[in-house]
């Protein structure tokens, strides 16, 4: 960690910097994102903050304003160009039991990483995860913090060679993966999962399908099963730190980035 | 809030007491018990801590030693005869990612509360949730720290006279109630939701099952659906701060506490 800012105050003490009644810690009541920092900028930052506030409303919690989100990011960021945001809004500190008092003020959390190491240039090496994805329509799609089912699906390998672990829900159907969301070219269709019931909506994943769109590449959300995976011409996952991954290798299975993915790669370097 | 011990210290600013990095937060990894402090004794300490350690255990959490969170027991509890405890356990404070560190150190929190105001004698007026529970075998059981749901179905409703939310899964079986365990008189059996695909599975709630056992009352852990519930001729709910609650009224329908209930209450009282 570099720094942290709690509440639009830089925090002094990591150790103690959490209220602790705070509801993101007594029952994961709360949502967060994590950003690219680059050159300064927050990358496709406002698709951040709207996701952040439509993940507010979802759950009931009074979202902070943009301002003051925007004046934490910029705090945060401080002097430094490059680096990893994660931005923690919780519905606040309050009593025990798990109604919430109405007038709990949201606690806004931002923290700065140092930036990650790029992948190898030929693709990822991911895994099928055992852990499965529970279905929750009311929770699908937002970034909220009830995240133990990918702590656990993430804990299931230690091999650094495995980048990703793809994950199932509990029917079955793939999902995404531990930290992103998944692409994979189908019959010539560029195709995602629908996360009617779980996963995460990225902001890269909304991206790349209005890019598909806009590039003329037929495109559908939809059920995807293992086997379709196996059997992709092309293969990717995405998310807001490493953009598109393409996947190189799954058990046996091996792939090569294909015209797609490069085309998509490409036409999401150059959108702001 | 009375008082609060983390990782064995008394806290002095409960606004400051947490790591900015505790995975209780980030990802609501860990697990919690609510306790009854009566008379100076922790009701059923042997039974919580054994749930506790088991929910770690399930999550691959390295519990805290039984001795260290006796410790924190006894210290929260101090001079007070009287209130409730609440205890957290979670993976510890570790940097950004899902994946764990090895060797993190678990972070222990305990709080104390006033005691909660008795229920009126006739018993308690429950309601319907709207919030489904989804089905996630691994989870399943265990008390951890991802509530949404609950947090979710419990702001559904805010009429001071209803007590508890009966909670279904989203395959319409009926599970528990907010902050409690289920059982029903069915066709002469005392049932109860059998838990394998999600809710908690209460302190009180085994005790329940054993004590119908040795007192010869018939009982099954089974599916329930909410027609049997409606049909049922005894009705209860029960957890650790307030033990067997009668239910008196579900939406039109009206309960007495009826002799089940009643041998069970006196049973439950008499139990150490």
């Amino acid at each position: 960690m570099l720094a942290a800012v709690v509440n639009g105050s830089k925090v002094r003490d990591v150790q103690h910097a959490i209220a602790l009644e705070d509801r993101g810690l007594a029952y994961g009541d709360g949502v967060f994102e994590t950003m690219l920092l680059r050159q300064g900028q927050v990358r496709f930052v406002e698709d951040h903050l709207a996701r952040l506030e439509f993940g507010c409303k979802r759950l009931g919690i009074s979202a902070p304003s943009i301002d003051a989100l925007k004046n934490d990011l910029q705090l945060i960021a401080g002097a430094q160009n490059d680096g990893v945001i994660k931005l923690i809004v919780t519905r606040g500190a309050g009593g025990r039991g798990y109604r919430a008092s109405a007038d709990l003020a949201p606690t806004r959390i931002a923290i700065l990483y140092a930036s990650i190491e790029p992948d190898a240039e030929d693709g990822i090496e991911v895994r099928w995860c055992a852990t499965r994805l529970a279905r929750n329509a009311t929770l699908a799609g937002i970034k909220h913090l009830n995240r133990l089912e990918y702590v656990l699906a993430h804990n299931e390998w230690n091999d650094p060679k495995i980048a990703e672990g793809l994950l199932l829900d509990t029917e079955n159907e793939v999902i995404e993966a531990t930290t992103s969301n998944l692409f994979a070219v189908i019959d010539g269709v560029l195709t995602t999962p629908d996360l009617r019931f779980c996963g995460v909506r990225g902001v890269i994943r909304a991206r790349i399908l209005s890019l598909a769109d806009r590039s003329n590449i037929e495109s559908r959300e939809g059920v995807i099963h293992q086997d379709e995976v196996l059997r992709a011409s092309e293969l990717f996952v995405t998310n807001a730190i490493r953009g598109i991954r393409p996947i190189r290798k799954l058990d046996r299975y091996q792939w090569r980035c294909g015209p797609t993915t490069k085309r998509l790669i490409d036409a999401l370097a150059a959108e702001r």
